[in-house]
């Protein structure tokens, strides 16, 4: 135990090797890295970050600034349902969603990093310890690839260990979608682990029919087949159009997964740590999915969520993203016969390379 | 018709002439005004403003200054559904609530603005023109007021012409709520509306408790009896309670409301132009209630809302704010026999002291 002494916030932009695209959010040219560093008065420090896809970023950190050190400067760091509830209370009016969840996210993670680093105990093995070994999706963002460019990605995805893959679907023209699903099925033969992500491309109707017409290609699930906003519409999506549906990277709180998961309108939850407001409200969410009887997957910063996943006996598959953090991190994620391997190191085992991301302090 | 030249963003912090206190936000010293100024190629100038009670303004400023420019600039000033769209859709990731909505929402307000000013219309009339003459109450912040000062802030009320009055509850004793709400209803007469606001302080079951024993005092509405996460909660304290709810000044988007408006959860939507999305969020809420035979009232900004209500067959009572922004504003709210006018004057009429401010700047 020790009290909050500082906390330091960096912003950075990150150029794409190569420019990504999925069917919401267009071309992909770089994305924003947030972090926070807490030390607390040992010395000792936590690290956390979020990200964006290119903007809000400057939101995010005016929020880990200006805000959150005077609402938890001093407390006891190891309190984090206390330090959690005085942030989110002491900015829900303009708050309770969008930029301040994201910094309030890579505020708890660095305080859980802390705690589990003071703790001697990898992080997993603080939350609950299940199993390091978490089965690992690589998840493409390649809408606009040729199906020959699909299956090269594929391969070199399969080459980097990878036994599941995730790919984008939401072509103006359905029947491209089904193409393309289909010459992946073949290519990587039946059984193997496939998903599809839309990225709430479409309505309700659209989407029934979209996962009507991809029934045959046996999606482990098909994900954001439409708006977050639409409960109802999910739930109508899962069970008219007979595939399983993945969502909750654009869901902000406990609540939100709540709505979805009460209303039978999600099969495969998907939190992100960075966004869901951390791992304090990561773990709530993968219990509460827990006792619904349903299986939970995840959404970007796999460094970091395959502790939580490593925690939950309900886990499902690991995010891998394709967002280049890799060439900023120390010890990137390590893969095992398409299995994540939650690191033994104590906390979450994850820290930066401060002086390359300092040439691109945004 | 013009295209959008530039908008500027100015960030002040506007201090209380005394403390205000509620049972969620703990004292209030200062609030935070974030206004939007949007010129048109042609030199026209629409205002638009957010504000927040006293944190998350520097957040809310970045969006305006750093993502909404980018996005907007050069396109058609008039065409306010597709900006909307674009701002939306463009700061989704990390967006979809907090303050980004509230960016959005003052760029909104200054479209609208402009636009009636170019129509050369009051926006009541742009909007729809029902009855420029608006229900208005006024909204106290008196928690922690004594029964002898409530009253005399009641007094004084009447004596700037309101006759609607809300008063804060959710003090730790039920019991003192219950005598504070009987000395108001005494002290105002039978049939005098008045309502009452506990700002999420309670559980449901505490709501419920509360709500009953509330019932003998003719509440036009309870406000805020929980956490705005919990739908199903609000439907309940509805059906079991007794008494009228409203809610609303916590979400944060059209697809919010309609999930309260379709379980049944709210009596009185309640949204604010300054945080719902702007004058073109708030319009499709109040018409939203309209079809499900529900009234609209509003929150905060009454300057701006009284034209918006002033356009809805389906208005209630408009929302008369003590934030102490009247001091910096030109035209400040009229009232008569209880009633706000909505301004005949081009646009929503509102002006800002540019140079007072400029001493408040953050």
């Amino acid at each position: 135990m020790a009290l909050i002494a500082t906390i330091e916030t960096g912003l950075y932009r990150i150029p794409l090797g190569i420019t990504l695209s999925d069917s919401t959010h267009g071309e992909m040219t770089a994305f924003e890295l947030i972090t926070c560093r807490v030390r607390d008065a040992d010395g000792a420090e936590g690290i956390g970050y979020t990200y964006t896809v290119g903007r809000n970023g400057g939101a995010v950190a005016d929020v880990l600034k200006r805000e959150i050190p005077d609402l938890v400067a001093g407390r006891e760091a190891d309190d984090t349902e206390a330090i959690w509830h005085r942030v989110w209370w002491g900015l829900h009016y303009g708050g309770r969603g969008g930029p301040v969840v994201l910094a309030l996210s890579a505020l708890d993670i660095a305080l859980w990093d802390l705690k589990a680093q003071r703790a001697e105990l990898p992080l997993f093995r603080l939350l609950g310890g299940f199993d390091a070994r978490v089965p690992c999706y690589a998840g493409g963002i390649d809408l606009d690839l040729s199906v020959d460019a699909l299956l090269q990605q594929t391969d070199d995805n399969l080459a980097k260990g990878f036994r599941a893959i995730k790919m984008k679907v939401g072509r103006p023209d359905l029947g491209a979608d089904v193409a393309r699903v289909r010459a992946m099925r073949k290519h990587l033969g039946d059984g193997f682990p496939l998903m599809a992500d839309a990225n709430m491309k479409w309505t309700v109707e659209e989407a029934i029919r979209a996962a009507r017409a991809l029934q045959p290609f046996d999606l482990t699930w098909l994900e954001e087949p439409t708006i977050p906003d639409d409960v109802a519409g999910h739930a109508r999506i899962l069970s008219a159009g007979g595939v399983p549906i993945a969502a909750g990277e654009n869901l902000r709180s406990l609540w939100d997964f709540k709505a979805y998961i009460a209303a039978g309108a999600v099969s495969y939850p998907e939190p992100d740590v960075t966004n869901c407001g951390g791992v304090t409200s990561f773990m709530k969410i993968a219990r509460l999915a827990e006792a619904f009887n349903l299986p939970v997957t995840s959404h970007g910063a796999h460094d970091i969520t395959v502790h939580m996943l490593a925690a939950c006996p309900n886990r499902s598959f690991l995010e891998a993203h394709g967002f280049g953090l890799d060439n900023y991190i120390e010890h990137p994620l390590v893969l095992e016969d398409g299995l994540a391997l939650a690191a033994t190191r104590p906390g979450h085992g994850i820290n930066f390379d401060w002086e390359g991301l300092a040439g691109l302090t945004a």
